[in-house]
């Protein structure tokens, strides 16, 4: 019998959950749940029901797993903690400085229900932190380097959208070469934040706006622009829709270390992500541990993980005899 | 009270643990075992014993993880099921072939006696297989590349020596750089053996010897060599000494994806390896599980065990809120 997955919220996020169960055999959506009027929602799925998420409590026997597709600032603190409650549930919390209470909160309410909960599924964190936790793990003695990008950053696009007189924005973070090229010669340059990243807006500015102002204001903004090297395109509105609709992203994680008794031999560990679409690769990844968090509870395990926790081979549909047979 | 490991053999892998295991303060080296004359065999440790490996099965209680630094072809397969009788044990057993096999009756032996075994442990298999799971969990519709070296390949070194008037020879495997590239792009190349690596051949040919006939020989080995492009430099024995001594190595795992209703957004995982000590990188790598395999069977469980089998956190010295703090 196919594993019964649920969705919490239907933004972009849960969109690609719905694209992609498509391609897991092994799991079937059995429903979508909204706070928005269930009426006034159409999905791409034909067949499966949209409900109301006043009704998750009552639905505890129809889902095997549920995946929680809302926002790290509000939704997921106060969603994970309630929903594990009732279900197996899958989070991609990104809050990094929060994870540990996310964690400890999470934890208590699924042993509590003897269910399991994978928090911070994604790819980082998710792929990206189990890179650094392998390679910390192989070379002790070492340096961990992560890049972003190319891609577009929602908070920062955000952050040039909240400014007087600019109608829409998108923001791109971009690796500087010189710097992955330094990084993957085993050199172990120390970077400044200027060093690694530039940043490249994209602005629709509103008729008789005062563009100069609104460049200054973005270049200076404290956190997110004043350290990097930021350059400013204002274009159409035609342009922007034909050319930065897209939710692409990626990055590099480098572990570059050391061995040898006289500490003579460098190693270079890089793993990397070009992704056309965020949502849909970290949907892929959600699903993936949502099959994990179902073995482990169909064996008596309960309480919050992360992908830490979890054996790789949990994650596969095939069977261990197949994977040691193709993959290994 | 430190991990007790003991290595068995001495030849570069083991030397590796040799030099490695001082970077890992939770463990302790606690004696090498040969099956030369111990007092012929001087190792770099002070304090640490050799003892011959008729001992093994007598120091059953010293050693908490043993780490069988055999060859796959005839060492592994019979050592690591004999000595998961004794201990946990740790092998790099690297014939894809017979993994199965080898699999079951070190899974047999270690279940008789309450151990953990962990085989196949390294890049490839270890690292490189761990990403291509990953990946395919993640991105069930797509295409696995691997790609080996620029690096040093012994078997291949070893065939050139056996060639009639051949003193010395090294063997280099190069992916090639237009596939690499071409699989980046995402665009799922369909790749021969000779568009993925080329061969270059070192070789110091013996005095008189006929080096047309070599290269010859080389360059038609069914097999070796046949089936790619290969270059061959005769050369004198000190630049042979000066130039090739090195036994780095390294590679590229690739898996190229999509997803989208439409199949319509196309990713790419790469994860790729440059190592300077092909056996101190594989030996950190033992190492790693070496601690896991120490854990699980504290923890009471006993068996075979792959990479796929093991959470990324037991490989850790660190807690688990630590790593989640730091790593994730």
């Amino acid at each position: 019998m196919a594993i019964r997955v649920g969705i919490i919220g239907y933004g972009n996020l849960a969109k690609g959950v719905e694209s992609e169960i498509r391609k897991n055999p092994d799991m079937e959506l059995k429903g979508i749940f909204t706070r928005r009027d269930p009426s006034s929602v159409t999905i791409k799925t034909e067949g499966v029901p949209v409900y109301s998420s006043n009704d998750i409590p009552n639905m505890k026997d129809d889902f095997d797993v549920m995946i929680i597709c809302g926002g790290s600032a509000t939704d997921l603190p106060t969603q994970t903690k309630e929903y594990a409650k009732y279900f197996n549930v899958i989070d991609s919390f990104d809050t990094h400085a929060k994870i540990p209470e996310h964690f400890a909160a999470v934890d208590e309410s699924a042993k509590g229900a003897g269910k399991i909960a994978v928090i911070s599924v994604g790819w980082d964190p998710g792929m990206f932190s189990l890179t650094r936790l392998y390679a910390n793990c192989i070379l002790p003695e070492g340096n961990d380097y992560t890049f972003w990008g190319k891609g577009v950053s929602q908070g920062h696009s955000d952050a040039i959208r909240r400014i007087k007189g600019v109608k829409n924005a998108k923001q791109y973070t971009i690796p500087v070469e010189s710097a992955l090229e330094a990084v993957r010669s085993g050199s172990n340059p120390e970077l400044t934040t200027r060093q690694k990243h530039t940043r490249e807006c994209f602005v629709v500015a509103e008729e008789g706006a005062d563009k100069a102002l609104i460049e200054k204001t973005i270049k200076e903004m404290p956190n997110y622009f004043a350290d990097y090297d930021t350059t400013v395109h204002f274009i159409s509105e035609e342009e922007f829709e034909r050319d930065h609709s897209r939710i692409n992203h990626g990055g590099f994680v480098f572990r570059s270390g050391v061995t040898g008794f006289e500490n003579e031999n460098k190693h270079v560990i890089e793993y990397s992500l070009k992704l056309d679409s965020n949502p849909e690769f970290t949907a892929s990844v959600l699903l993936a541990y949502a099959r994990a968090a179902y073995r482990l509870q169909q064996k008596g395990e309960s309480g919050c993980r992360t992908v830490f926790d979890i054996a790789p081979a949990l994650l596969s549909p095939l069977s261990g005899d197949e994977i040691r047979a193709h993959l290994l």
